[in-house]
């Protein structure tokens, strides 16, 4: 048997008809049959190679929707023809300290979807099964893909570090994890504020969910909020003035950046020394978080706001995407 | 009356004898008949005016032991003649949110013992009731001083972040800080290994509760230890090289900074990221953190370990913190 996909040849290269054989499917795999994928900047930074470990052809996708086509023989948790999602990791070690309890996105050995891998840019798409997480029957299709990747990535901190429904949480960046980010923090039952560098994305923000928005180009208005927030999530992948918004945190605050910034963070320790503040980071969710997560999702109606577009537009999507117009975030549908 | 101090008279000043007036006791005060004093390096750097907030003349100490010789009248909780001791903090506002949460170290308004007030290298010094601990009868007043500056500034964090006795700790620094640190994680239960750039302080680590020692100039030892820490506290105040240490955290690990440096912490983001690790920072601990302090210590037999001078030697004294050589903790007693 054959994958069809859509692979780059090169760095940087168009997407072009790739078709692969997969082998025989392991014994903890399942093979999904896609019908949607959303697309997040990481597949274009792959794409690119800019954290050189990129190999061609390179076929993007990680926030893949479907349905389990074929199971391996130890696969008795999922049922063929079962609505399943999968996201950054397409199988992990289980059985290292953080598999085993219950971290599975921090193995040290967790396989990335389109690391050394083929993604969802494709008819199918193979996993481990333990990476591969069961899709309730509230979420629709076409708009559940980036919950396993972006949704997840901002999620996964709320958990993580006991944010309270009593908490004022403060969303760095609206985007495609942003605007994700709002609707959680919102339903969570926190005070919610956008900061966002664009005085058109005001409204919208309000219509996610913050309860007011600040200017983050305004120095001002960044210091009027000093001392305001338990949380802050910061979603985007550029150098900001990270000692400005540490002093918007309560005391006992936290910074949570889950943009790959390449530039150190230059921190200033009286901040966070005074304040006994944390600065800290993350990556996706574990599956069982991924489930929490879609659970939560259906229970509020949590949705990515999202643009559409064919798999056989995929050259035309990534552009959008690396356009920085699209909102949030883009899906690709057979 | 006069209270009888010594002071400095200028920004790096030798220190004199000073006599002032401290007006009427206020009426939440308590006046402390000083008995010991210990030095820390933060009573150098107020001396040195480092961080531009000192005033003159200067009155060093708040690691203070003494007895309560005076109460103002709406003291009710500390009696006359009780053995107390002074930290950091000599006041607090009482209502503000981390005030009332418990937090009081952490009030924007805090007064520190000698930040425009005079502090305990004297016979007598005042203090806000609240500010002020009682001393466990099991403690030797000429030991306990240490433990209401550097001990609280490192016993604090395992409180907070909720360090667990099967936790893995490690300890940069064994100094006036550090030595503390290496004691009180081991009563906790934990394995500790101290960090130390000096071999000569290999065997005094393991006697002080290290269960190994990382010599920190050795790059290749730091790298063989990757992975293995829950908490590092780091005492010292210099620039080191944070992200070799990040990588020594186990996933969802905690460097934590107790030392004031200047410089900016350059931490990449990709080993928070990877490992979900935070890095912070704090000052010391409220009372009631003092308090359960000096009782862990008490239960434990924890002890400062320390070199011991007449009040009338302070400047010797001095001398001897700023030549860095101290084993750990100076203490000036009358």
């Amino acid at each position: 048997m054959t994958i069809t996909a859509y692979a780059a040849f090169e760095p940087g290269g168009k997407l072009k008809p790739f078709e692969y054989d997969p082998g025989p499917l392991g014994r903890d795999e399942v093979e999904i049959a896609v019908e949607h994928c959303g697309i997040c900047h990481s597949d274009l930074s792959m794409l690119n190679n800019e954290w050189g470990i990129s190999e061609y052809p390179f076929v993007p996708g990680h926030e893949v929707i479907g349905t389990v086509a074929a199971r391996g023989e130890n696969v008795g948790h999922l049922d063929l023809g079962q609505r399943v999602g999968l996201g950054w990791h397409a199988g992990y070690c289980m059985t290292c300290g953080s598999c085993m309890s219950g971290d599975h996105n921090l193995c040290a050995t967790a396989a990335g979807t389109i690391v050394g891998r083929h993604g969802g840019f494709a008819d199918k798409v193979r996993a481990q099964a333990a990476s591969v997480v069961p899709l309730p029957g509230i979420i629709e299709g076409a708009f559940a893909g980036p919950l396993f990747c972006g949704g997840i990535t901002v999620f996964n901190p709320m958990e993580q570090f006991g944010l309270r429904p009593t908490d004022t949480v403060g969303v760095i960046g609206i985007g495609g994890l942003g605007h994700l980010a709002l609707q959680f923090a919102r339903a969570w039952g926190c005070k919610v504020t956008a900061f966002t560098s664009s005085t058109g994305k005001h409204n919208e923000a309000l219509r996610l969910g913050a309860h007011d928005t600040i200017n983050s180009r305004e120095a001002e208005a960044l210091e009027a909020a000093a001392g305001r927030f338990d949380l802050i999530i910061a979603t985007v992948n550029v150098k900001l003035d990270w000692n400005a918004y540490l002093n918007t945190l309560k005391p006992k605050g936290r910074l949570h950046l889950v943009g790959a910034t390449l530039e150190p963070l230059d921190l200033s320790i009286f901040p966070m020394l005074m304040g006994q503040r944390s600065v800290s980071s993350s990556p996706v969710g574990s599956p069982a978080a991924i489930n929490r997560m879609l659970d939560f999702s259906a229970r509020h109606g949590i949705r990515p706001v999202t643009e559409h577009y064919r798999f056989d537009q995929a050259n035309e999507a990534m552009a959008r995407l690396e356009s920085g117009q699209a909102r949030y975030r883009i899906v690709l549908s057979h």
